[in-house]
């Protein structure tokens, strides 16, 4: 039962009807963090979703989050790290004493605590295994050996395995009086003596048999078990394909090394779609928290780059210098050329990185897309050069300089349906991560192509110097 | 058993170590199609999941899908019409006997059915749903009265209620003796007389409690449930937030109206992220089979919106050709300020867009993201200024042209930050999709005020007539 105080109130709901935190909840916490008030912090904030408390955490200053921690004492469920942006877990476990988080981190489940140490220093790292008891932290060293990126980070190494010849009623018996049960689990994994998996059952599947069955008749073969060493994204792609809520990880001798469960996978998913987006627009993995000086750093690199393709576009230019000086309506109209290709070599480029990174692009299809994105080039380059070429002719009545501005714009635009395809099928082909690096090549392509097509067939056509 | 006949491999695998679908046995159920070898066929592809028959009918020719289809029969599993990209569906449907597809439609879950039910047109969609059962149409026809995206579309109607008297035992023992239990279930709900929802039990807590306790003892109330209304991104945070795996949707009276569960979140995650990306490209709700005619039309949409902003740097432009006409190499390094500009502009504006999509901006840290912006810009564009300023002077051995450009790039990367964020929070603010609307505004300005400061700087610095 909730006390109710007019002065204090501590019955307000944690979210708003839009799922925001609730802005009032946030202030009567901060409050009471800032008046030290145990009691009530722990009133307000004591019983959180990993997920609210994590997000509560975010928006605290530096000194409130600590201090919101320690006054939680017992009642801080440390999988509100995992919920939390990555500068934000970081500065906080270094504001917090070692020993706490250490018993904080060994109550975790083992694939969030990896999420938690993966992002540590060595050091910390090592310091905060060595407290932990020898079973809990030799499983953690274990799963940070494998390599970042990798179903071996993700598992989980709670779940429950049994022999075959078990009967259902056996396992429910079992799991009646067994006092160590995951938190949460969705199937039951049947192994041989060596531990190497046979099969799992589901909840539903054991709720529906009769007590005399035994679970090899009911288990299923695990058609869809994944590797320690396989790569996150093939692992979401199976979740995602197979509407899979769990799925067992072997190592290279079959044996059972743990599970992954959806949860995970969702999160992997999302970060996967964002990483394409943000690698298009040029940036990396970055938090809305991260300081500025780290965000200005890891934006630079990429601005630098295209420094230099800007460079080559206006080498481009410089070449008709003196065409330009004879018709400066040319370096008026320029951009519009040039900035035409970018956009629609934007678009082709960002269907391209998708397909590729969902798998519906192959060599089957390629030709199929490729001549489609030509066609769609060709006829979009047709109908801006034609809207285009009107408004320049008009413009600067010249209708000559009409037709030489659409015939450009659509010489760029399917050459940026050909880029927008062929660049990131390329970098993928060489191992580079097509939505890292093909904005830059594009771009070029696009500004070089237009600039120059435009500008050589204006001096070809008027006759002008260059 | 499976025959092994070296002229008809039958044992092929269905997807390589990549996960892509086994190149060979595509092409032997290909051939098979063609022979029209029912049995063959049904050897390769009878006994596939939905996502895998799915991906290989999106592989085949139009002809061959249709025979495929038919050639399969009962073997053939409508689900994996979810599993394919809407045109191919679309086409699909329409190729195949329309009684074929009532009856497919009649055996899916309920929100598969509906999943493929509300792409068709009206006059299909009503077709099918006369030759279902009633009791099925109904609910159906209900489904697809929620609006589009809202938490409805993805009810699935078939799940366990049971009353909160019940005990464990008397579960159980139903669950075994039931004969049409949904598919698969990780939750049993608890309802009163009149369905309205009082809580779940989920399945491993079934398993773990005596048979004697009453269901209404164990049962957590339901406190992430969501509303038909619900949109269907605010459900997936909710997923996602919470790491749930299937969840109550009530109606207004809160009565229990049916369940979703995560693999259809998944779906919806994967797609909201993309819709993101694609947005911010240009892109709309583009699959990679469209058709050429679709996807042109698509596209040129947001190229013409660009064909105007595109008209409006040049228009600042033309306000300057006296300038460039007696300094053409304004004309040269002008699109390096406008594309510098673009570029870091972009950069804010993805990091924006998705912090507002994940609910990680809002009014309590804006001032903070906002100054944080702002620095970020103000340190790339001094870094970027000194860098294009020193080239320009050695380019053009001018070292008055190099402090010009200098100054235009930090003033522009400064805009380009603030606009970068302020635009996406605007048009959000508007009700307006920030994915959408916001590369044109940001390009539109960074072109403007790059092209702008760069030539006004230099027509006053050198004393220029414009």
């Amino acid at each position: 039962m909730k006390e109710t105080d007019a002065a204090a109130p501590t019955d307000l709901a944690v979210r708003d009807e839009n799922g925001h935190l609730n802005a009032d909840w946030i202030q009567a916490v901060e409050t009471a963090v800032k008046a030290n008030d145990a009691e009530h912090v722990q009133e307000l904030a004591g019983d959180l979703h990993a997920a609210d408390s994590g997000e509560l955490i975010e928006t605290l200053s530096r000194e409130d989050r600590v201090a919101l921690v320690q006054l939680l004492g017992e009642g801080f469920d440390y999988t509100a790290l995992t919920e939390m942006d990555e500068p934000v877990r970081l500065q906080l476990l270094e504001d917090l004493p070692p020993d706490a988080v250490a018993q904080g981190i060994g109550e975790l489940e083992s694939d969030d605590a990896v999420f938690i140490l993966e992002d540590m220093e060595q050091a910390e790292q090592d310091m905060i295994l060595a407290e932990l008891p020898s079973v809990e932290s030799s499983q953690l060293r274990r799963a940070l050996e494998y390599p970042e990126d990798t179903a071996g980070r993700l598992v989980q190494t709670d779940f429950i395995a049994l022999p075959p010849f078990w009967t259902v009623g056996q396992v429910i018996d079992y799991l009646r009086s067994a006092t160590d049960l995951p938190e949460r689990f969705y199937e039951i994994y049947v192994v041989d003596p060596g531990f190497r998996l046979l099969g799992a059952v589901s909840l539903d599947k054991l709720l529906a048999t009769k007590r005399s069955k035994k679970i090899s008749k009911i288990m299923e073969e695990t058609r869809h078990l994944v590797r320690v060493n396989e790569d996150q994204e093939a692992v979401a792609r199976k979740f995602e394909r197979y509407n899979l809520v769990s799925l067992a990880v072997t190592d290279d001798a079959d044996r059972l090394v743990g599970i992954i469960t959806v949860d995970d996978i969702v999160d992997v998913i999302q970060e996967e779609a964002e990483e394409d987006m943000m690698g298009l627009a040029g940036v990396g993995d970055e938090e809305i928290s991260d300081s500025v000086f780290e965000t200005a750093r890891s934006r630079i690199t990429w601005l630098v780059v295209n420094v230099f393709t800007a460079l080559l576009a206006a080498t481009v230019i410089s070449m008709f210098e003196n065409t330009i000086d004879v018709m400066v309506a040319l370096a008026v109209l320029m951009p519009i050329v040039a900035s035409m290709g970018g956009n629609s070599g934007t678009q082709t480029m960002a269907v391209t990185v998708r397909a590729i990174a969902t798998q519906d692009l192959n060599k089957r299809n390629l030709w199929r897309v490729l001549r489609r994105e030509l066609l769609v080039g060709l006829m979009n380059g047709i109908g801006l050069g034609i809207l285009i070429g009107i408004i320049a002719a008009t413009w600067f009545a010249n209708p000559e300089l009409g037709v030489v501005i659409a015939t450009a714009v659509l010489l760029n635009t399917v050459c940026s349906a050909l880029f927008g395809l062929l660049v990131p099928m390329t970098l993928n082909r060489l191992g580079v991560d097509p939505a890292l690096a093909s904005s830059v090549f594009v771009t070029m392509i696009t500004d070089v192509v237009g600039f120059f097509s435009f500008l050589f067939l204006a001096a070809w056509w008027f006759g002008l110097p260059f």
